[in-house]
């Protein structure tokens, strides 16, 4: 693409400008001249590298739709172990962990009335099946609020049906958290409240007609006891309009989604091991495990692609950075961050020895900030960091923005330090947890950004001595 | 939107060029001053209305899919002639027919190896039943050809999968009828190869998770004695990648779509009465039935908005034009233009009355050129009526393309001249046949500039004194 072409003519440009800010340091420069080539050398090799979007293709389309816990999943850790051997890292294994297992199974839902229509549905992850079928007469909630609001017991027999709006698009992706409330805690009201079903309104900014999946919170350890589906927008719309024309709604459904019991899951580990300080781990990953619609593509086969694809080329550098790398493809990630709490779990005692960690979980379009949460000395070094991934487009945001990803929170919590590479989640939204989240969406380009950015960054972090964690 | 206001303001602009233009004749301009003041002003209330996405809004909110011949499609009847009594036509009513109804029943189409995946797919119209579930494994065919060149009985116990590309995107929808072919006779061969079922990639040109439907053609009037059905193009994607691995597909497939024997269907027609030469007929229209994966939209529920908020525009002029303009919301279209032939049947003997005819069955974009099919005198009469039309953005096309429309097939074969308001169809078949063809996919300014042109054009075409019919 043209912009790429453009940002690997201005790199040149780009280290001239680096050079003379140099000239403020009055010596040690957190950056040497030689990591400094390295990392440039590192972007232009990923620009013109085909290998993340080969990771993911094959991620797709070998292994397909992988929900955590699943026989699928499982395919993809050996995936995940033969390519780390493939592509040379020190170090391959998978960490194994049990969890519990939630299965879609089969849905129908229809309209009955005022007339026959299919809707185009989907259960929420945690959600019970329906016992029997359910005919029942809808009532009508314009947003969760309403929902919330309701006496106990005001529902009975009824079908609890929460609209909403479409999902405010954005850079950042800011309109997710409000408009996941009725997916996250919608059903403890319905249930309250007497209902049969609930059904929401899918979180997703999109106007197809996919319902997006996704997890429900449970209530103190407490999961839904009755069937809690989403439906697309379009059909949410639909519904809104014949209930502002005053008709009297009905819908028939049948789900068979359900809790099975305790099943294996792990987190695969690609290590390279640091050539000076091989015990202080610079920590990366995605998560291996999607939702069971989809391929899996942006979310988050790209992750892992990007993640283990700039590994990858630091991996092929003459010298290993001082630092171990360590790629983590967590498992269970969607169903409840299942692999990044064993993660955590696993590794308590050596926690401290982990610098820095970082997650790619956001889809497949370009990165255009790096935040970071680290001690003062080392913020520094991410400022110097930002300048070298300018020509990619970033700039630098916040050095006291908590958090590297969903699975980063339990190393967060735990004091490792962390930055974050955000990506543009204008379009995230539109295929996050839908049947539509396949291959075909990720631009090969936009992926080779990303790709440019970890391994320039990563190594960067990795090879320095400057210390990342906070005091 | 912008481009409209600056329509709206250009009309004045206009009317100067055209006024200019009327210099060139000696006497007797195919348009009065007063025709063209009423036509500009039926533009200008035209972009201010929002009859027609009224219109279009409560079709599919109201009544929903509507299959030709079911239960739906009447209540779109009923619908139809209701709007006709209150939009003020002087005659409305309700020309039935009777049809063998195909019915697309439940289908569970899966890949079952090299592993399970679920795939999106619909049966194609016509096609037979699964009798119990297949399982077998599939034989790839890169395109159709590919599948006409086999031997009879090369595929027994196997699934045909024929490939091919997405629709190539044009303006005039030119890629259609090539990408169609493996819709319409790929079933022939892969009956006469003895498959047990037929699988082909979508025709649509979008990459969204959704199949398209669509009528097969019958082989002399015979109909498909094995399941046919056609997946999305990301799922055609997923298995030519896997096939160019070398892996081998399995499929399972469950299909019940079925004749169900013959059933009652109708054209609904909603007359303005001529005021000079009642006998004399424009016919407009679009079809009011739709596949019922969506809720027939842009396909074609835009079209019967266009048209008919186009004739009311005119119903409000304070004089009726001298022709009879005719409304029909043909029945059955897209099962195979069974309200079309039904018409031309039932008007054969005053087909010689119908002086011109149109369709609007194209989708909800703008219209971007006007062709005809009619006489010299009457051709110079459409040159003019292009220059009203020209600040909507509308360019004169050809003065001798044959067809009108699909349901205008059997009336221009028995020589009722024709005119196309050809929409901009770049998009129409990213939804054409599939679930998302719903509501919000319409733009409203779009569809406006839809009435615009066909109110102005018909009103000028019914009220002119300028014979139409060819010699």
């Amino acid at each position: 693409m043209s912009r790429l072409t453009t940002i690997a003519k201005h790199l040149a440009f780009g280290a001239l400008m680096s050079a003379c800010s140099f000239g403020v340091f009055a010596e040690a420069p957190p950056i040497s001249d030689k990591q400094k080539k390295n990392a440039e050398a590192l972007i232009q090799k990923a620009l013109d590298s085909d290998l993340g979007f080969e990771i993911v293709e094959s991620l797709t389309t070998e292994i397909g739709p992988r929900l955590g816990g699943s026989e699928a999943e499982k395919r993809a850790r050996d995936w995940g172990v033969k390519l780390g051997q493939k592509l040379g890292f020190d170090r391959v294994g998978i960490e194994e962990f049990t969890m519990p297992f939630w299965d879609r199974g089969h849905l129908h839902i229809a309209m009955t009335a005022p007339y026959q229509q299919p809707l185009y549905g989907t259960a929420l992850g945690g959600a019970a099946p329906t016992k029997t079928q359910i005919d029942a007469d809808v009532v009508y909630f314009r947003d969760i609020h309403a929902l919330t609001d309701i006496q106990d017991g005001a529902l009975k027999g009824k079908i609890a049906f929460v609209d909403g709006d479409a999902m405010v698009k954005s850079q950042t992706g800011a309109g997710y958290s409000q408009a996941n409330q009725r997916r996250r805690v919608g059903w403890q009201h319905a249930q309250r409240g007497g209902a049969r079903a609930l059904v929401v309104r899918s979180v997703g900014s999109d106007s197809h007609r996919f319902p997006h999946s996704g997890m429900m919170s449970s209530d103190d350890g407490e999961w839904a006891e009755i069937p809690v589906i989403a439906i697309s927008n379009p059909d949410a719309d639909h519904l809104r309009r014949l209930h502002q024309l005053g008709k009297t709604l009905s819908l028939s459904l049948h789900s068979e989604s359900k809790w099975e019991g305790e099943v294996d899951s792990g987190n695969v580990i690609l290590d390279l091991i640091g050539s000076e300080k091989p015990e202080e781990i610079v920590l990366i990953g995605g998560h291996l495990d999607s939702w069971d619609l989809g391929t899996g593509a942006v979310d988050d086969g790209a992750g892992i692609a990007i993640t283990t694809a700039a590994a990858a080329l630091i991996a092929s550098l003459p010298e290993r950075p001082k630092r171990t790398i360590r790629v983590v493809m967590f498992g269970a990630e969607e169903v409840g961050l299942l692999g990044a709490f064993a993660y955590a779990k696993q590794h308590e005692n050596d926690l401290s020895n982990h610098v820095l960690a970082t997650e790619s979980d956001f889809g497949a379009q370009t990165i255009w900030q790096i935040v970071s949460n680290v001690n003062p000395e080392a913020t520094a070094l991410v400022d110097e960091i930002a300048k070298i991934l300018s020509p990619l487009g970033i700039v630098r945001g916040g050095s006291d923005v908590a958090g590297g990803g969903p699975d980063i929170i339990p190393l967060a919590a735990k004091g490792v330090p962390t930055i974050r590479l955000n990506q543009n989640g204008h379009d995230y939204f539109d295929l996050h947890h839908t049947p539509d989240d396949t291959l075909d969406k990720i631009d090969p380009d936009e992926l080779a950004q990303n790709i440019a950015a970890y391994a320039a960054s990563i190594y960067l972090l990795a090879d320095s001595a400057v210390e990342l964690k906070k005091n």
